[in-house]
């Protein structure tokens, strides 16, 4: 199961772009950590929306892939974010993980804490839908 | 109007990163768009749903900032994003437009548009909530 | 078309208890209208959420089986709704469209306006994916 | 607190309809339930999504007033709702959360669950934007 989501993973240059890497892998679950880097940042040096969103993004969906069948791809269909604090501090956590896993569609959730002075606060929650795709 | 605008998105390091820029702006509505960078992609070349939603958010976002008195900057509350088609093309130009501008909340809509060989698809939908914060 | 989309229509009994029919329908598109009746409201007085919801969902979802197979049912994976405005008014009108049609999901858009001694008013925007099924 | 939260409950007229009773409070946290009446259906007979919805709707909005300071009454701006099964059942239980509390804007969660032959199955999960109001 691993290999397979430290590969597609590695293959998603964003990824690479914000310094990411995948800290955790269960059965419906993926955390994904990041440096807040100079270049991700919104106007008043927080981390961006964008950045946040990504990670979230892609916790959800590899939590997804670690239910999903061998061979499959996925995909995001569609994600809502709450945005809950800014995104400050020596890095963010987010952690996604499957809340309905069906053969058409796959429902998560992600959570993302910005770790501040050793202590973690939330700083959004995502609901999102995933697809498989064939490759 | 303009330089507001401008100003603040050039303090977004996350858009240079991107390697994008605004290209429209009216009463309630911004353009930005951005090429495909190498380094802003998913597993499988195409632009990152990360890459789509920070373009998409931040036109909305500026697109409220437009309406927004003078003095105040602009924080996305929540956001929600339909992925129609991947982000595949030259570039993505992204249109965030004011639906409702309240006194304490400012609704958006986005479209996300990749240019392919002159064309353009939609590749997303976002509609957002965005406040009005003091500096 | 129409026959299908009044077909299934005519069996959403909550739709009945609102008093809502249908009032327009196209290729992609249907309209719903309701009155708010004296048990639709909330604390205020007002339409409920629920209410603009269902209208909202509803019109979306039909709009989406106009562009269907024959013999498929529609059914709402997931929607997403801003509220604009209280609901308050002689009626409701609740107008759906396809944004794009694939072969697994559908992604529409519906906008619910409360019509006000004559005027409407922009209450509500939803943002949904639906999707096939067999009956 | 309970009593606040009771009063504004018995004056929505739409959860008089659904024959919807709260049946838990707490500090950030209300409990609905409802039959899935006949006249609350979809096309197949089981409860619409504006059904689901409303419940989920009310059951965050009441978690949300819970933590408000008294004297304000509560109003959602945004929700969104992924639907995950039928809701099929001798009832629908909607369990509503708050996840961040603030002076402007309080996001919530609800999960709303169908008791079938004593267990329950989830059939949605809900994540909303509410704000105090002003009476």
């Amino acid at each position: 199961m691993d290999a397979r989501i430290r590969d597609s993973f590695g293959r998603q240059s964003l990824m690479q772009t914000f310094g990411a890497e995948i800290t955790g892998i269960g059965a419906g679950t993926v955390t994904i950590e990041a440096p807040i880097l100079p270049g991700s940042c919104q106007q008043h040096g927080a981390g961006h929306a964008g950045l946040t969103f990504a990670l979230a993004d892609s916790a959800a969906g590899y939590a997804a892939l670690t239910l999903m069948p061998e061979g499959c791809e996925v995909m995001t269909v569609e994600a809502k974010i709450n945005l809950l604090a800014p995104a400050i501090g020596e890095k963010l956590i987010a952690r996604g993980e499957v809340a309905k896993a069906g053969r058409r569609l796959t429902v998560c959730r992600a959570e993302v804490h910005a770790l501040r002075a050793g202590k973690e606060v939330c700083v959004a929650l995502l609901q999102a839908t995933m697809i498989p795709v064939e490759p």
